[in-house]
């Protein structure tokens, strides 16, 4: 059994790159202020949320008073599809989305429902992808939002967004982009993604748990969810966590300024662990796009398995992946994203999602496939 | 010129206790799993996280089930007045607050008022004392919710929650509390307090800003307000930030562990800055009741001065005060605070807040009544 821990889990979360904690330390100790008081001490404070709006402004493309601070990617994601609908709510009550989205953008929309919204979830090809035609039959003359993700936090495909997105900024419907899963692996200019929204996540990129980033376009009405003071300018209250922004900033930069030397480490291990995993494993099918997906993501069904004992197995050795979204750990139906690419229950219960980071090696990759052929034999062995 | 900060902003935020900075940083480092994740360093998350809700649930005196971890005292609020109220929206739709409240209940009570609520704002007595008989009048059968204060973050002045809760109960409605001053500080017993809900914020006990705190009853209807992912029981979506809730239990642990330390000094260094304020300072008043108040909150009026104005000339001399909440920093209008107890604008202005803390010495003290009647002298001369 490996000494070291093989985490094949990024997508669920990330280890806090170790320079992010140094540049959240000062906040953690020193420089305890409140941005909003107006001494020495709480404009410190309000100097470094400054410092990090302009850094993230930088890779979005797009102007600091345009990025809010949330307390989650979930949080940003119920910002902008709430806040969006909520302003517009008068104006029509129809949004889009997607089949495959993140729960943080499903049940906020379910939630919607609730108060009154229409909501046109669109069907999915059998790789995952939306199809932008559909998002533009969709949209009537009510619908005051389209939701559609970046990348899939499951199965990895990238969506079209851009293309989405051109049609949306068209029809003058307000575009969000749930970029949770992609941030920091996939370009975030949101005027090339023709944006209104997007949403971040900084645990997703080596950054601290406890930060979302909610990119607003200037002009867009977005009725704020979080009552209370004036902070980030009046759209999120909330005394600001100035440690948690300072390191999603930085976890940001960082993941920008080195996306060339990690992505294609990423894309060559990924290939390997799908080539050699479907070649290995009889009766496995990768999930998502062979092409248009994420570097880092390598996703499969195994036909006659439950993926909940393959994880287990794998813990005993020390490695550590997931069946799909942590986020509905422990739920023992199918993912909603398997049934919409059309898979077969006994194919979708097999499912497993190996997530790759900067710290996995190619000897990884090599436990990885040594062990689960095995696995995955010894296993359907025992239901039979 | 002092060399040390003297820092006496308590109230706005407080430094992250060593010790409790200690507890987070393993869940800044190696223990980085998600919570939600079935694996052993997910479980890992997971045990620290129960660990965590028994803590607080044994100061609280209640199940740990009825602790929801939120991203800021403020989404606890909101997510108290907003959760009870749209899940009773269907009963009835009358909420009573008082007029002193933090901007996070009386911001979130207009929220509702978009949606068709009625909220009844209750006077103040010139202390900020509400009157539990006047909460009794104004319920209704239509309400469905009664949230008041603890303590009031500008005077400290301490609210009858108990009989206010006594009340609510015989009348079988919900009463929220808002705990976020008093938490550290006052008896947290929800039993005691006939607490339906109370809020809390882990930054202002010398815990990590970013977390919040909500206790909600089991029996409670509350419909959740950030949607996505099943964390929290369902009540609150979002992956944990498993750092800042082990760094907010430590936290509130420690400062009822030592309340009885700190607490009476705090209250000797406050009775000293108070008398001493009001006998060399011409033309000042306290603010906020003059016994029941919190033991570190020494609050004032002082007639012809700009609050402001003090704040910059104690911010020259290395000293951190503030004119009331730092939530509302850089706005010229009175606190709605002080006009809710009846002073007039020459005097409401004029406000001067200043909040003890664990590390705050004798000799904080004796450096502010040597400095703060020759500050207020000058601004005086200055304005005529």
């Amino acid at each position: 059994m490996p000494e070291r821990l093989i985490y094949l889990d990024h997508a669920a979360t990330t280890a806090l790159d170790p320079r992010v904690l140094e540049a959240m330390l000062p906040y953690l100790t020193s420089d305890y202020g409140n941005a909003s008081s107006i001494y020495t001490l709480g404009r410190r404070a309000m100097q470094a949320i400054d410092r990090a709006r302009e850094e993230i402004a930088a890779i979005l493309n797009c102007r600091p008073t345009e990025i809010v601070f949330t307390g989650c990617g979930s949080e940003s994601d119920n910002l902008a599809i709430k806040g969006v609908a909520l302003a517009a709510r008068n104006k029509g009550q129809h949004i889009i989305t997607s089949s495959i989205e993140h729960h943080a953008v499903l049940h906020t929309c379910h939630y919607l429902e609730r108060f009154g919204f229409n909501v046109t979830y669109l069907p999915v090809d059998e790789h995952g992808l939306v199809d932008p035609e559909a998002v533009e039959r969709a949209i009537t003359a009510e619908t005051v939002l389209v939701s559609i993700m970046y990348a899939n936090n499951e199965i990895g495909t990238i969506e079209p967004v851009e293309e989405i997105g051109r049609i949306c900024r068209q029809r003058k419907v307000p575009f969000h982009i749930d970029a949770v899963q992609a941030g920091g692996a996939l370009p975030l200019d949101v005027k090339a993604l023709n944006a209104d929204l997007l949403s971040l996540s900084a645990h997703k990129f080596y950054g601290p748990k406890g930060v979302g980033i909610l990119y607003v376009r200037q002009g867009v009405r977005l009725l704020p969810q979080q009552q209370g003071g004036s902070q980030e300018r009046g759209r999120r209250a909330g005394t600001e966590n100035v440690a948690g922004i300072v390191g999603a900033a930085t976890a940001l930069r960082l993941a920008y300024e080195e996306l060339e030397q990690v992505q294609p480490r990423l894309r060559t291990m990924r290939d390997r662990l799908i080539e050699g995993i479907l070649s290995r494993v009889p009766r496995s099918r990768l999930t998502g796009h062979p092409t248009r997906r994420l570097a880092n993501n390598a996703s499969f069904c195994f036909e006659g398995v439950e993926g909940e004992s393959i994880l287990l197995n794998l813990d005993l050795l020390n490695i550590a992946a997931s069946t799909g979204s942590a986020c509905t750990s422990g739920s023992v139906e199918p993912s909603h994203v398997l049934v919409a690419l059309g898979l077969p229950p006994e194919w979708a219960r097999g499912s497993l999602r190996l997530t790759l980071g900067k710290d996995n090696s190619e000897e990884d990759v090599d436990t990885v496939l040594s062990v689960l052929p095995g696995i995955v034999e010894k296993l359907r062995s025992l239901a039979t």
